[in-house]
């Protein structure tokens, strides 16, 4: 195994999880987190006060901090779980040179502020090669890591030495990995899952059933492979875990928070009182305009149905049971 | 709209239901069912006594009798909704000439006695041309029908015009339906998915979570994709509703009778005394056999771990904790 170092930026409930992960196998990881709280809580209760409290600590393994420098600079590879609202304005405390370290996005979003893929920033703004650049996708709900429970993980990387060094790290007798090279494939995957999730849970919301569930996710599948074919052609079987498994795990789960808020659009709440309710911006919101401007960026647009459903929703204000009406006429 | 007269055959959920959808569009519609008693008590109470109890019908589109060959005889398509294991002999009761018939398989599974589909069955052993063999896939669940919950059905036929005719006859606002070419790719993924619904289950008794079952669905799929590869080669979209989303309303399902059964098998039943205690025999435990021996039969076999791991516990008594572990390493 590599001599890595490995650390861990964000301190929700995935980097919890990852953290969690990486103990399995490295003797020391760097932390960091943005809330002194959080990481006071830490150190004096060995677990993380808000996710995943289950999942105690062995602090002796845990290099914490609030600084972001710090653990930047003392890690090989940098694996960040920041939700994608926030990435962008973490990214920019960076002040260390980190043109050689490798870096990893496990965010499941774009960032809003460039449109752009984690890892299309780390490349366009930081300079990082491609070689240098890895994404963790699952399907995993960072509860049952909690839980200890079978979980299966792909990581992507362009060099396969450097991804294999990663799984590596990563595996343990509840996580098993598996290594590819479809870096912007599954970054897309993870992103557009979620805007799947939310329309799951607002079909969900406004009454229909199992069947009709079943079809939307039929659907989704395809549109999701035509819209990463159409943003990096390349071999790839959309029916693996990182794909067609990462959307059935949350389009499926009761406890996505994308499809909860979809769910609470469908019963009636506006964007804004779901998001108050909820006490959070659910990542797919941000993954809906994203998608849909790439797409209209280009010439030749995809047919999107149900992304472009969504849109209509959140961003249009538009009724979502006439939305749905008119959507399942165009699934099949 | 043509003006064949449509008859079923058989008196369970899926039966009711699709005696349902006729309802919608015409006058009158032929009804064999074996048991008298179900037919008196439709007779006196307008529903079903044992499936789908809330749906009330106007007796005077229903054409009900316990005599197979007076329905046959009089109905232009047949449609057969009569679980696998009695298929055969329900069959051999016709003596009227229905060379001329077109006949409709809704049977989710495969003759036990010959191996055969039902399409097959009806082609090889009645001589029926192709052109009058068609078959109905979901995904759809009875219960949802009879809520009128928008559900999606896939018609098969060869000859496109009577799969359309078919279709009419079965839509309704609740019920859109497309057509297909693929009638034994689509009969096979009716069959294969019981058997996936059984690996669901069993998974889910010994403990294994949402993130495994994600990771199953989607080997399943790719697994379905090659057995239906190797018995019929023919392009087809393997993630369409009638395969993929069958896939997944059934193996999703807690209402699924063969994701109930593996679960109780998971949970340390016997198959004995999980068909015992269910009262009945799952498709899937039929659908598993079959599949094997059909596997087992090509000299070239096709790497079917899911469908092998499922009959080593129902056939070969083995345990399925370990044989689950072993399969664990095998999906990715």
């Amino acid at each position: 195994m590599s001599s890595y170092k490995y650390a861990v930026f964000g301190s929700g409930s995935w980097a919890t999880a990852i953290v969690k992960m990486l103990c399995e196998n490295k003797s020391q990881i760097g932390w960091y987190m943005r809330s002194v709280y959080t990481k006071e809580h830490l150190l004096k209760e060995q677990h993380n006060p808000s996710y995943l409290s289950s999942v105690e600590f062995n602090l002796e393994q845990l290099k914490l901090s609030n600084d972001i420098n710090e653990i930047a600079k003392w890690a090989d590879v940098l694996i960040f779980v920041i939700p994608s609202a926030f990435i962008y304005s973490e990214l920019e405390k960076l002040t260390i040179d980190i043109s050689n370290k490798i870096m990893v996005s496990a965010v499941k979003g774009i960032i809003p502020e460039t449109g752009l893929l984690v890892g299309e920033h780390f490349h366009d703004v930081y300079n990082i090669a491609f070689e240098n650049i890895g994404v963790i996708a699952g399907p995993c709900h960072a509860e049952e890591v909690a839980l200890e429970r079978l979980s299966y993980l792909t990581i992507s990387c362009a060099d396969p030495e450097k991804a294999q060094a990663i799984a590596d790290a990563l595996s343990s007798s509840y996580i098993k990995t598996k290594i590819s090279d479809d870096i912007i494939g599954t970054e897309y995957a993870v992103m557009l899952k979620n805007i799947y999730a939310i329309a799951a849970g607002i079909a969900h919301g406004l009454g229909y059933g199992d069947n009709f569930q079943s079809v939307l996710m039929s659907n989704a599948i395809r549109e999701m492979k035509r819209f990463i074919k159409k943003m990096h052609k390349m071999k790839r079987n959309i029916n693996n875990s990182a794909y067609l498994g990462d959307l059935l795990v949350t389009g499926y789960s009761v406890f996505s928070r994308n499809r909860m808020f979809g769910n609470m659009i469908g019963k009636g709440y506006t964007v804004k009182s779901a998001q108050m309710e909820m006490n959070m911006v659910a990542e797919g919101y941000y993954a809906t305009k994203s998608a849909h401007l790439l797409n209209e960026k280009n010439e030749k647009k995809t047919q999107l149905p149900i992304i472009n459903a969504v849109y209509a929703i959140l961003y249009d204000g538009k009724n979502p049971k006439k939305v749905f009406k008119k959507l399942t006429d165009k699934l099949d």
